[in-house]
């Protein structure tokens, strides 16, 4: 599969299962991994869960505008960084947003998330 | 020097450079340097440099909202993530951008990006 494909496909599957089942999440981050979301760090699978599922909304929709990605080094890793906007339920305008990944193989041939970084971009 | 303060620095002297000497940015990449600028993929300090000094606009200032970093992994990495607005001359409104960088410390104790992302966020 090609970076960009891979990308894409990680990218559909993470907003897919935030915006419907968001503890689902989980299975992509390992007890390194680091999320900073609007300026608040946090570390570890169970932690970055509790943050994601704590948010103060509960229903909202992600829609990507741009994927792009470069490899991150002789790890094998792979950076992708999305631009896109959120429709939160009962909130007439979507908010923008850009948010960067991390993702680094697994020996079992799968990647999961070693950084992740959110930032809202107020108009 | 923390992590934060060094993520900082580096932003700052990466977009006075931008703004007053663009040419000079080519000390910061190396051969296998990667900037993807609005989708477009280029490769290498040399033709890095060739794409950001032929851009369509001469004068410009960064005005930088919020900078994030993580460490990026073993290797000492760490990723600079980047968000604020560019004004252009000529152009009544500033533009909104998000950008992150990847730096790779050298054997020389500084850092170089390995990795680079930059895209407007459109209004």
């Amino acid at each position: 599969m090609d970076p960009d494909a891979l990308a894409k496909a990680f990218v559909e599957h993470y907003y897919r299962t935030f915006d419907t089942s968001r503890p689902g999440l989980g299975n992509l981050y390992q007890e390194g991994s680091m999320l900073t979301f609007e300026g608040a760090k946090t570390q570890g699978a169970q932690a970055i869960v509790a943050k994601l599922t704590s948010l103060p909304f509960q229903q909202c929709q992600h829609n990507v505008s741009t994927v792009d990605c470069q490899p991150s080094g002789p790890a094998g890793g792979m950076l992708v960084f999305v631009s896109g906007s959120l429709q939160l339920a009962g909130e007439q305008h979507p908010l923008k947003f850009s948010q960067m990944f991390h993702l680094m193989p697994t020996p079992q041939g799968s990647f999961y998330v070693l950084n992740d970084i959110f930032r809202l971009n107020y108009a």
